[in-house]
């Protein structure tokens, strides 16, 4: 069964992807059970989320936290209109997905060299090949998933520094990954090196090279610009940007440091903009109780849930 | 002396206030000596800053925090090139600013006539009438500082609602400022309801009804969006910001919120979109151990302070 793209990513809608499943857990020692994450996608899909990013096909004995994926996976495909992502970063984690049932599969690559041989211990040119490869099984499998490129390190890395990501690298990067048959791209400011500035420049290169693609981004709130990121894309047409609950998440290269941008602020954010992002962001912060009992000794973020909406009227 | 606004507030250049030392200090039960200020006032100097909201003018026994304001502005004076603001509630608070060494006397007045009445205990009209004698009275004095007035609530209020302050009526209220021989006004998103497009559209109105008369912007992270806001701002050619370290400054309306836009990371959000501020913003950063020695129970707010600069090359 091919799964269309625009079904997944409509180009007149804004989606704001859940990836605390994913993201917000990839650090953490203590996780949620099976069963609280169920609930969390209960809450977040009663709210009005419809795509979430439920793990990554990772050895369990290392990432504990991700061996429900499959389950998960599960649970979002009985949500009606709800789509699951999983997260590949090699061939043999794109065989996984392609044997399971997520709706798309989430392969990375750095744009920064330095990183992606830290991170990956291989070239780009090897992790783009390897992409190219789980494509190509994509394309030779009954089932065919939407297959997304997440290129990390977008605004800047912090192992070769904030300029060592030229914005036309980035893009090269991108045009390469559409090359190998991508559907969607989406750029991560790892880090949070970026602000909205360069994110306003590189919304605007990627979208003259790639067309119609789907562009998404993906901010850490590291450095505090995370929100002011999530609008200058919004205003520079980009309609896929992720987020976690509570901002969960860190970055291996910031110990202290925030995670993900926070969901329900983003939510807020896109609405006060006049996008109908079709979320209820009051029954969204009820995932935050579920958080706080699994996870007690994670800090959550999010300003709104600490002050609550605006008085309406 | 005259005190010439384009002195504070060239045109060129993007101002970013410290009002940590006022509006920072609003609230709190504990607050630092009037040394540690001065501390605090040396190392904001030294990192760059040169425009300080010292005080109130308010009587000591309820608001003991701002009894050594002229003491501040006294401090401010011996630094070259630094300006200081204080704050005149009423009539009496310009009577002892005008007297006191003041660069910049703050009048405020709000864009909700519910907030108006239940703050300040009179109407708008009332509340302009008595900005208007402050401005008669410093135009009668031989020290003629800036007079700045703030509008408060005018992205929406916590008493009437969030669309009870139409942008019509802003600036209604901000040429009614400029008419009675106002400076600058400012602009206050006083318990963070705006969101940036409001911001763009608040600020291309205003300009087109003040012309080249100073706007200011004064926002709080109430609800997440004070760095989005403050980005808006900038692009859309505002050029006085106010911030306060460590983002110091509550909101009666919203007891559990985080107060002003954090300074640091404001700053870090200016040279991100590539404004030459002048500061320094580690520098600056050293502020923070004062704060927590002198008010430890007060929660110190910003994302840069956790995670540092981006690594330069």
């Amino acid at each position: 069964m091919n799964i269309a793209v625009d079904a997944i990513y409509p180009s007149d809608t804004v989606v704001i992807r859940e990836v605390g499943l994913r993201d917000g857990l990839q650090l953490v020692k203590k996780f949620p059970s099976t069963a609280a994450k169920q609930d969390w996608i209960d809450i977040d899909y009663a709210a009005g989320l419809r795509h979430f990013e439920v793990g990554s096909y990772l050895p369990a004995s290392s990432f504990p936290q991700f061996a429900d994926v499959d389950t998960l996976i599960g649970k979002v495909a009985t949500l009606p209109g709800a789509f699951s992502t999983a997260l590949a970063l090699n061939k043999r984690g794109g065989l996984n997905a392609l044997a399971g049932a997520a709706d798309e599969i989430l392969c990375v690559v750095s744009a920064s060299e330095a990183h992606n041989m830290a991170n990956a211990r291989r070239s780009r040119e090897d992790g783009l090949k390897e992409i190219s490869e789980i494509i190509a099984l994509r394309d030779a499998s009954a089932r065919k998933p939407v297959v997304t490129v997440g290129i990390a390190m977008a605004f800047g890395c912090s192992i070769a520094g904030k300029d060592a990501v030229p914005i036309d690298e980035v893009v090269r990067m991108a045009v390469a990954c559409r090359d190998l048959g991508a559907d969607v791209v989406s750029v991560a400011d790892t880090v949070g090196y970026g602000g909205p500035t360069q994110v306003r420049a590189l919304a605007r290169a990627l979208s003259r090279e790639l067309g119609n693609m789907p562009i998404g981004m993906h901010f850490h709130d590291t450095r505090g610009l995370g929100i002011a990121n999530a609008a200058a894309a919004l205003d520079e047409g980009v309609r896929i940007l992720d987020a976690s609950l509570g901002g969960l998440g860190g970055c291996p290269f910031a110990p202290a440091a925030t995670g993900n941008v926070v969901l329900e602020d983003v939510v807020f954010l896109a609405q006060s903009m006049g996008f109908d992002v079709g979320v209820d962001v009051e029954k969204l912060m009820a995932v935050r109780a579920i958080l706080s009992r699994e996870m007690p000794d994670e800090q959550l973020y999010g300003q709104l849930a600490r002050a609550g909406l605006p008085l309406a009227a």
